[in-house]
Protein backbone atom coordinates (compact mmCIF):
# COMPACT_ATOMS: atom_id res chain seq x y z
CA UNK A 1 0.00 0.00 0.00
CA UNK A 2 2.63 2.39 -0.70
CA UNK A 3 1.47 3.68 -3.90
CA UNK A 4 -0.45 6.31 -4.38
CA UNK A 5 -4.30 5.14 -4.03
CA UNK A 6 -6.94 6.20 -6.92
CA UNK A 7 -8.25 9.34 -6.66
CA UNK A 8 -10.89 9.83 -4.02
CA UNK A 9 -10.78 6.23 -2.52
CA UNK A 10 -8.34 6.22 -0.12
CA UNK A 11 -7.37 3.02 0.62
CA UNK A 12 -9.96 0.02 -0.48
CA UNK A 13 -11.96 -0.17 2.89
CA UNK A 14 -10.60 2.97 4.56
CA UNK A 15 -12.89 5.70 5.90
CA UNK A 16 -13.17 7.82 2.64
CA UNK A 17 -13.87 4.64 0.50
CA UNK A 18 -16.33 3.67 2.78
CA UNK A 19 -18.19 6.80 2.68
CA UNK A 20 -17.93 7.40 -0.83
CA UNK A 21 -19.93 3.81 -0.81
CA UNK A 22 -22.16 4.77 1.38
CA UNK A 23 -23.43 7.67 -0.09
CA UNK A 24 -23.64 6.55 -4.06
CA UNK A 25 -25.20 3.61 -2.56
CA UNK A 26 -27.95 5.73 -0.83
CA UNK A 27 -28.08 7.46 -4.49
CA UNK A 28 -28.49 4.95 -6.17
CA UNK A 29 -31.12 3.46 -3.87
CA UNK A 30 -33.31 6.94 -3.86
CA UNK A 31 -32.90 7.05 -7.51
CA UNK A 32 -35.10 3.82 -7.93
CA UNK A 33 -38.19 5.02 -5.78
CA UNK A 34 -37.98 8.53 -7.22
CA UNK A 35 -37.14 10.93 -9.67
CA UNK A 36 -33.70 13.03 -9.85
CA UNK A 37 -35.65 16.21 -9.20
CA UNK A 38 -36.85 14.49 -5.81
CA UNK A 39 -33.10 13.91 -4.83
CA UNK A 40 -31.90 16.34 -1.90
CA UNK A 41 -28.22 15.95 -0.01
CA UNK A 42 -30.47 15.98 3.27
CA UNK A 43 -32.08 13.06 1.69
CA UNK A 44 -28.72 11.50 0.74
CA UNK A 45 -27.32 12.15 4.62
CA UNK A 46 -30.03 10.59 6.05
CA UNK A 47 -30.09 7.44 3.74
CA UNK A 48 -25.90 7.06 3.91
CA UNK A 49 -25.77 7.74 7.57
CA UNK A 50 -23.36 10.28 6.55
CA UNK A 51 -23.29 13.54 7.63
CA UNK A 52 -24.62 15.92 5.09
CA UNK A 53 -21.63 18.59 5.70
CA UNK A 54 -19.14 15.88 4.54
CA UNK A 55 -21.52 15.16 1.73
CA UNK A 56 -21.34 18.61 0.73
CA UNK A 57 -18.02 19.06 1.17
CA UNK A 58 -16.79 16.14 -1.04
CA UNK A 59 -19.26 16.23 -3.92
CA UNK A 60 -20.98 19.95 -3.30
CA UNK A 61 -24.15 19.17 -5.10
CA UNK A 62 -26.90 16.25 -6.00
CA UNK A 63 -25.27 16.57 -9.59
CA UNK A 64 -22.14 15.91 -8.05
CA UNK A 65 -22.92 12.76 -6.30
CA UNK A 66 -24.52 11.58 -9.45
CA UNK A 67 -22.05 12.38 -12.05
CA UNK A 68 -19.73 10.22 -9.67
CA UNK A 69 -22.48 7.61 -9.69
CA UNK A 70 -22.50 7.54 -13.64
CA UNK A 71 -18.59 7.66 -13.67
CA UNK A 72 -18.55 4.59 -11.29
CA UNK A 73 -21.14 2.48 -12.88
CA UNK A 74 -19.94 2.76 -16.19
CA UNK A 75 -16.85 2.08 -15.25
CA UNK A 76 -17.71 -1.08 -14.76
CA UNK A 77 -19.17 -1.39 -18.79
CA UNK A 78 -16.56 -3.75 -20.10
CA UNK A 79 -15.54 -2.93 -23.84
CA UNK A 80 -16.55 -5.06 -25.73
CA UNK A 81 -13.14 -7.22 -27.77
CA UNK A 82 -15.11 -10.36 -29.19
CA UNK A 83 -12.66 -9.77 -32.50
CA UNK A 84 -15.75 -9.28 -34.35
CA UNK A 85 -17.01 -5.57 -35.13
CA UNK A 86 -20.69 -6.31 -35.85
CA UNK A 87 -20.25 -8.42 -32.37
CA UNK A 88 -18.89 -5.72 -30.45
CA UNK A 89 -20.92 -3.05 -31.42
CA UNK A 90 -24.22 -5.39 -30.80
CA UNK A 91 -22.54 -6.13 -27.06
CA UNK A 92 -22.04 -2.39 -26.71
CA UNK A 93 -25.45 -1.52 -28.26
CA UNK A 94 -27.09 -3.86 -25.47
CA UNK A 95 -25.13 -3.04 -22.85
CA UNK A 96 -26.67 1.15 -23.61
CA UNK A 97 -29.51 -0.50 -23.58
CA UNK A 98 -29.65 -2.56 -20.49
CA UNK A 99 -28.14 0.58 -18.83
CA UNK A 100 -31.25 2.95 -19.98
CA UNK A 101 -34.14 0.14 -19.68
CA UNK A 102 -33.00 0.11 -16.07
CA UNK A 103 -35.13 2.83 -14.62
CA UNK A 104 -33.06 4.31 -11.96
CA UNK A 105 -30.00 4.65 -14.54
CA UNK A 106 -32.40 6.48 -16.94
CA UNK A 107 -33.46 8.71 -13.81
CA UNK A 108 -29.65 9.13 -13.28
CA UNK A 109 -29.65 10.25 -16.72
CA UNK A 110 -32.99 12.37 -16.82
CA UNK A 111 -31.89 14.74 -14.24
CA UNK A 112 -28.14 14.91 -15.51
CA UNK A 113 -29.30 16.66 -18.37
CA UNK A 114 -32.21 18.35 -16.32
CA UNK A 115 -29.13 20.12 -14.36
CA UNK A 116 -26.88 20.33 -17.85
CA UNK A 117 -30.18 22.52 -18.84
CA UNK A 118 -30.04 24.78 -15.59
CA UNK A 119 -25.92 24.88 -14.85
CA UNK A 120 -23.27 25.28 -17.16
CA UNK A 121 -20.85 23.77 -15.07
CA UNK A 122 -23.22 20.65 -15.30
CA UNK A 123 -23.41 20.84 -18.27
CA UNK A 124 -19.36 20.75 -18.45
CA UNK A 125 -19.32 17.68 -16.08
CA UNK A 126 -21.98 15.90 -18.05
CA UNK A 127 -20.22 16.25 -21.81
CA UNK A 128 -17.12 14.96 -20.22
CA UNK A 129 -18.34 11.87 -18.86
CA UNK A 130 -19.78 11.42 -21.93
CA UNK A 131 -16.94 12.32 -24.10
CA UNK A 132 -14.43 10.06 -21.48
CA UNK A 133 -16.98 6.72 -21.74
CA UNK A 134 -16.85 7.41 -25.87
CA UNK A 135 -13.05 7.57 -25.80
CA UNK A 136 -12.96 4.16 -24.06
CA UNK A 137 -15.15 2.71 -26.30
CA UNK A 138 -13.62 3.54 -29.77
CA UNK A 139 -11.36 0.65 -29.37
CA UNK A 140 -14.05 -1.22 -31.17
CA UNK A 141 -13.71 0.83 -34.28
CA UNK A 142 -10.03 1.27 -34.21
CA UNK A 143 -9.47 -2.95 -33.74
CA UNK A 144 -12.03 -2.76 -36.84
CA UNK A 145 -9.45 -0.75 -38.69
CA UNK A 146 -6.95 -2.77 -37.36
CA UNK A 147 -8.29 -6.11 -38.45
CA UNK A 148 -9.45 -4.29 -42.27
CA UNK A 149 -13.04 -5.05 -41.56
CA UNK A 150 -13.50 -1.23 -41.94
CA UNK A 151 -11.91 1.77 -43.91
CA UNK A 152 -8.03 3.37 -42.79
CA UNK A 153 -9.02 6.88 -41.51
CA UNK A 154 -12.19 5.77 -39.96
CA UNK A 155 -12.95 8.36 -37.03
CA UNK A 156 -13.42 6.04 -33.98
CA UNK A 157 -15.89 8.73 -32.41
CA UNK A 158 -18.61 8.81 -34.84
CA UNK A 159 -19.05 5.09 -35.06
CA UNK A 160 -19.40 5.17 -31.37
CA UNK A 161 -21.99 8.24 -31.66
CA UNK A 162 -23.76 6.92 -34.91
CA UNK A 163 -24.36 3.44 -32.62
CA UNK A 164 -25.70 5.36 -29.25
CA UNK A 165 -27.57 8.35 -30.81
CA UNK A 166 -30.76 6.50 -31.35
CA UNK A 167 -30.13 4.60 -28.06
CA UNK A 168 -30.40 7.80 -26.40
CA UNK A 169 -32.89 9.85 -29.02
CA UNK A 170 -35.65 6.65 -28.18
CA UNK A 171 -35.21 7.62 -24.46
CA UNK A 172 -34.63 11.10 -24.46
CA UNK A 173 -36.64 12.64 -27.20
CA UNK A 174 -39.13 9.92 -27.72
CA UNK A 175 -39.52 9.00 -24.24
CA UNK A 176 -40.00 5.07 -24.78
CA UNK A 177 -37.76 2.26 -23.62
CA UNK A 178 -34.80 0.52 -26.52
CA UNK A 179 -36.47 -2.71 -27.53
CA UNK A 180 -34.72 -5.28 -29.31
CA UNK A 181 -35.36 -4.20 -32.55
CA UNK A 182 -33.90 -0.71 -31.80
CA UNK A 183 -30.62 -2.43 -30.79
CA UNK A 184 -30.52 -4.71 -33.86
CA UNK A 185 -30.79 -1.61 -36.46
CA UNK A 186 -28.88 0.73 -34.54
CA UNK A 187 -26.03 -1.95 -34.88
CA UNK A 188 -26.49 -2.61 -38.78
CA UNK A 189 -27.13 1.02 -39.16
CA UNK A 190 -23.56 1.95 -37.78
CA UNK A 191 -22.26 -1.24 -39.52
CA UNK A 192 -23.30 -0.90 -43.20
CA UNK A 193 -21.99 3.19 -42.54
CA UNK A 194 -18.81 2.05 -41.38
CA UNK A 195 -17.72 -0.35 -44.16
CA UNK A 196 -19.36 1.85 -46.81
CA UNK A 197 -16.69 4.69 -45.05
CA UNK A 198 -18.94 7.58 -44.21
CA UNK A 199 -16.67 7.94 -41.08
CA UNK A 200 -13.26 8.50 -43.20
CA UNK A 201 -13.34 12.27 -43.14
CA UNK A 202 -13.08 13.39 -46.68
CA UNK A 203 -9.05 13.79 -47.96
CA UNK A 204 -8.38 10.75 -45.68
CA UNK A 205 -7.90 7.12 -46.22
CA UNK A 206 -9.15 7.48 -50.16
CA UNK A 207 -7.33 4.57 -51.10
CA UNK A 208 -8.85 2.10 -49.05
CA UNK A 209 -12.66 3.31 -49.74
CA UNK A 210 -11.77 2.64 -53.68
CA UNK A 211 -10.42 -0.66 -52.46
CA UNK B 1 -68.62 32.57 -40.81
CA UNK B 2 -70.66 29.75 -39.99
CA UNK B 3 -67.88 26.83 -40.33
CA UNK B 4 -66.49 25.82 -37.15
CA UNK B 5 -63.08 27.66 -36.95
CA UNK B 6 -59.95 25.27 -36.34
CA UNK B 7 -58.84 24.54 -32.80
CA UNK B 8 -57.61 27.53 -30.73
CA UNK B 9 -57.61 30.31 -33.69
CA UNK B 10 -60.76 31.83 -33.79
CA UNK B 11 -60.76 33.62 -37.56
CA UNK B 12 -57.54 34.84 -38.89
CA UNK B 13 -57.04 38.47 -37.25
CA UNK B 14 -59.89 38.07 -34.51
CA UNK B 15 -59.08 38.40 -30.80
CA UNK B 16 -58.23 35.09 -30.35
CA UNK B 17 -55.34 34.74 -32.67
CA UNK B 18 -53.99 38.09 -31.88
CA UNK B 19 -54.06 36.71 -28.16
CA UNK B 20 -52.34 33.43 -29.43
CA UNK B 21 -49.95 35.42 -31.60
CA UNK B 22 -48.93 38.14 -29.21
CA UNK B 23 -48.48 35.37 -26.20
CA UNK B 24 -46.48 32.67 -28.62
CA UNK B 25 -44.18 35.80 -29.66
CA UNK B 26 -43.11 36.48 -26.74
CA UNK B 27 -42.25 33.59 -25.36
CA UNK B 28 -39.81 33.30 -28.74
CA UNK B 29 -38.50 36.90 -27.38
CA UNK B 30 -37.90 35.41 -23.55
CA UNK B 31 -36.36 32.72 -24.79
CA UNK B 32 -33.48 34.63 -27.28
CA UNK B 33 -32.73 35.97 -23.78
CA UNK B 34 -32.93 33.59 -21.01
CA UNK B 35 -33.48 29.99 -20.52
CA UNK B 36 -36.47 28.20 -20.40
CA UNK B 37 -35.81 27.83 -16.90
CA UNK B 38 -36.43 30.97 -16.06
CA UNK B 39 -39.84 31.61 -18.37
CA UNK B 40 -42.91 32.07 -16.13
CA UNK B 41 -46.37 32.59 -16.65
CA UNK B 42 -46.12 36.20 -15.62
CA UNK B 43 -43.23 37.06 -17.64
CA UNK B 44 -45.27 36.24 -20.30
CA UNK B 45 -47.96 38.82 -19.26
CA UNK B 46 -45.82 41.20 -19.10
CA UNK B 47 -44.22 40.94 -22.53
CA UNK B 48 -47.31 40.18 -24.45
CA UNK B 49 -49.54 42.85 -23.00
CA UNK B 50 -51.93 39.62 -22.30
CA UNK B 51 -53.47 38.88 -19.05
CA UNK B 52 -51.98 36.08 -16.57
CA UNK B 53 -55.59 34.28 -16.38
CA UNK B 54 -55.61 34.26 -19.81
CA UNK B 55 -52.93 32.79 -20.97
CA UNK B 56 -53.36 30.59 -17.75
CA UNK B 57 -56.89 29.42 -18.46
CA UNK B 58 -55.51 28.84 -22.54
CA UNK B 59 -52.35 26.67 -21.77
CA UNK B 60 -52.66 26.54 -18.20
CA UNK B 61 -48.67 26.41 -18.11
CA UNK B 62 -45.09 27.35 -19.24
CA UNK B 63 -44.53 24.26 -21.21
CA UNK B 64 -48.06 24.46 -22.75
CA UNK B 65 -47.37 27.73 -24.54
CA UNK B 66 -43.92 26.27 -25.62
CA UNK B 67 -45.71 23.16 -26.68
CA UNK B 68 -47.59 25.59 -28.53
CA UNK B 69 -44.81 27.53 -30.11
CA UNK B 70 -42.65 24.41 -30.79
CA UNK B 71 -45.73 23.29 -32.86
CA UNK B 72 -46.36 26.44 -34.33
CA UNK B 73 -42.60 26.76 -35.74
CA UNK B 74 -42.05 22.92 -36.74
CA UNK B 75 -45.22 23.21 -38.73
CA UNK B 76 -43.64 25.68 -40.89
CA UNK B 77 -40.80 23.23 -41.39
CA UNK B 78 -41.55 22.22 -45.07
CA UNK B 79 -41.46 18.70 -45.62
CA UNK B 80 -38.50 18.14 -48.30
CA UNK B 81 -40.12 16.43 -51.89
CA UNK B 82 -37.32 16.92 -53.99
CA UNK B 83 -37.39 13.97 -56.11
CA UNK B 84 -34.40 12.29 -55.26
CA UNK B 85 -34.53 10.38 -51.36
CA UNK B 86 -30.29 11.36 -50.93
CA UNK B 87 -31.74 14.87 -51.11
CA UNK B 88 -34.69 15.45 -49.22
CA UNK B 89 -32.84 13.57 -46.37
CA UNK B 90 -29.94 16.10 -47.07
CA UNK B 91 -32.85 19.19 -46.67
CA UNK B 92 -34.34 17.44 -43.94
CA UNK B 93 -31.44 17.05 -41.60
CA UNK B 94 -30.16 20.61 -42.37
CA UNK B 95 -33.61 22.05 -41.29
CA UNK B 96 -33.35 20.14 -37.83
CA UNK B 97 -29.75 21.54 -37.30
CA UNK B 98 -30.14 24.75 -38.44
CA UNK B 99 -33.75 24.83 -35.76
CA UNK B 100 -31.22 23.26 -33.10
CA UNK B 101 -28.36 25.44 -33.48
CA UNK B 102 -30.57 28.77 -33.12
CA UNK B 103 -30.39 29.48 -29.15
CA UNK B 104 -33.90 30.17 -28.77
CA UNK B 105 -34.90 26.75 -30.26
CA UNK B 106 -31.79 25.07 -28.11
CA UNK B 107 -33.81 26.30 -25.02
CA UNK B 108 -37.47 25.44 -26.06
CA UNK B 109 -36.25 21.73 -26.72
CA UNK B 110 -34.48 21.43 -23.59
CA UNK B 111 -37.38 22.92 -21.73
CA UNK B 112 -39.57 20.65 -22.74
CA UNK B 113 -37.34 18.13 -21.81
CA UNK B 114 -36.60 19.16 -18.65
CA UNK B 115 -40.50 19.52 -18.09
CA UNK B 116 -40.46 16.12 -19.47
CA UNK B 117 -38.18 14.41 -17.13
CA UNK B 118 -40.32 16.32 -14.05
CA UNK B 119 -44.28 15.96 -15.20
CA UNK B 120 -45.27 12.75 -17.34
CA UNK B 121 -48.01 15.06 -18.35
CA UNK B 122 -45.42 17.22 -20.21
CA UNK B 123 -44.05 13.72 -21.27
CA UNK B 124 -46.32 12.97 -23.05
CA UNK B 125 -47.27 16.07 -25.05
CA UNK B 126 -43.32 16.22 -25.88
CA UNK B 127 -43.82 12.55 -27.21
CA UNK B 128 -47.22 13.42 -28.84
CA UNK B 129 -45.18 16.42 -30.90
CA UNK B 130 -42.18 14.62 -31.80
CA UNK B 131 -44.21 11.14 -33.36
CA UNK B 132 -46.47 14.04 -35.29
CA UNK B 133 -43.90 15.86 -36.54
CA UNK B 134 -42.12 11.85 -38.10
CA UNK B 135 -45.31 11.12 -39.01
CA UNK B 136 -45.23 13.98 -41.37
CA UNK B 137 -42.00 13.67 -42.86
CA UNK B 138 -41.90 9.77 -43.64
CA UNK B 139 -43.22 11.19 -46.66
CA UNK B 140 -39.71 10.84 -47.86
CA UNK B 141 -39.36 7.56 -47.17
CA UNK B 142 -42.64 6.30 -48.37
CA UNK B 143 -41.89 8.33 -51.83
CA UNK B 144 -38.57 6.86 -51.65
CA UNK B 145 -40.09 3.14 -51.92
CA UNK B 146 -42.75 4.25 -54.59
CA UNK B 147 -39.94 5.14 -56.68
CA UNK B 148 -37.65 2.17 -56.13
CA UNK B 149 -34.66 3.89 -54.17
CA UNK B 150 -35.18 1.65 -51.31
CA UNK B 151 -37.03 -1.42 -50.81
CA UNK B 152 -39.87 -2.40 -50.25
CA UNK B 153 -41.68 -2.89 -46.58
CA UNK B 154 -39.01 -0.03 -45.14
CA UNK B 155 -40.26 1.58 -42.11
CA UNK B 156 -40.40 4.74 -42.89
CA UNK B 157 -40.31 6.11 -39.19
CA UNK B 158 -37.25 4.24 -38.86
CA UNK B 159 -35.83 6.12 -41.63
CA UNK B 160 -36.11 9.42 -39.57
CA UNK B 161 -35.59 8.79 -36.49
CA UNK B 162 -32.03 7.05 -37.61
CA UNK B 163 -31.79 10.60 -39.82
CA UNK B 164 -32.79 13.02 -36.21
CA UNK B 165 -30.57 10.41 -33.13
CA UNK B 166 -27.19 11.55 -34.47
CA UNK B 167 -28.66 15.41 -34.89
CA UNK B 168 -30.39 15.45 -31.29
CA UNK B 169 -27.73 13.27 -29.63
CA UNK B 170 -24.97 16.27 -30.49
CA UNK B 171 -27.30 18.44 -28.91
CA UNK B 172 -28.59 17.11 -26.19
CA UNK B 173 -26.22 14.44 -24.72
CA UNK B 174 -22.67 15.77 -26.17
CA UNK B 175 -24.06 19.50 -25.58
CA UNK B 176 -22.72 20.68 -29.08
CA UNK B 177 -23.98 22.18 -32.63
CA UNK B 178 -24.95 20.68 -35.57
CA UNK B 179 -21.88 21.17 -37.85
CA UNK B 180 -21.93 20.60 -41.39
CA UNK B 181 -20.26 17.04 -41.23
CA UNK B 182 -22.34 15.93 -38.94
CA UNK B 183 -25.47 16.67 -41.36
CA UNK B 184 -23.25 14.37 -43.73
CA UNK B 185 -22.72 11.61 -41.87
CA UNK B 186 -25.83 11.27 -40.44
CA UNK B 187 -27.36 11.68 -43.99
CA UNK B 188 -25.25 9.10 -45.63
CA UNK B 189 -25.73 6.71 -42.41
CA UNK B 190 -29.65 6.81 -42.73
CA UNK B 191 -29.11 6.46 -46.37
CA UNK B 192 -26.68 3.69 -46.69
CA UNK B 193 -28.32 1.32 -44.13
CA UNK B 194 -32.04 2.24 -46.26
CA UNK B 195 -30.71 0.93 -49.54
CA UNK B 196 -29.20 -2.07 -47.20
CA UNK B 197 -32.64 -2.69 -46.31
CA UNK B 198 -31.79 -2.25 -42.43
CA UNK B 199 -35.40 -0.78 -41.71
CA UNK B 200 -37.58 -3.46 -43.19
CA UNK B 201 -38.54 -5.62 -40.27
CA UNK B 202 -37.91 -9.33 -40.46
CA UNK B 203 -40.18 -11.12 -42.64
CA UNK B 204 -41.24 -8.31 -44.89
CA UNK B 205 -39.86 -6.92 -48.28
CA UNK B 206 -37.25 -10.09 -49.04
CA UNK B 207 -38.38 -10.23 -52.50
CA UNK B 208 -37.26 -6.64 -52.76
CA UNK B 209 -34.05 -7.13 -50.40
CA UNK B 210 -32.09 -9.98 -52.60
CA UNK B 211 -33.33 -7.58 -55.68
Amino acid sequence: MTERPPHGSARPGGRTARTRAAVLAAAYEELDRDSFAALTLDRLARRSGVHVSTIRRRWRTVEGVVVDLLAEHSSTLPTPDTGDFRRDLTQLAQAIADFNNALRNRNVIQGLLVGAAHDSRVEEIVRAAFVRRTEEVTLIARQAVERGEIPKGTEAREVIAALAAPLYYRVLVLRGFIDERLVRTSVETTYQAAIAGVFVPEGEGEGEREG
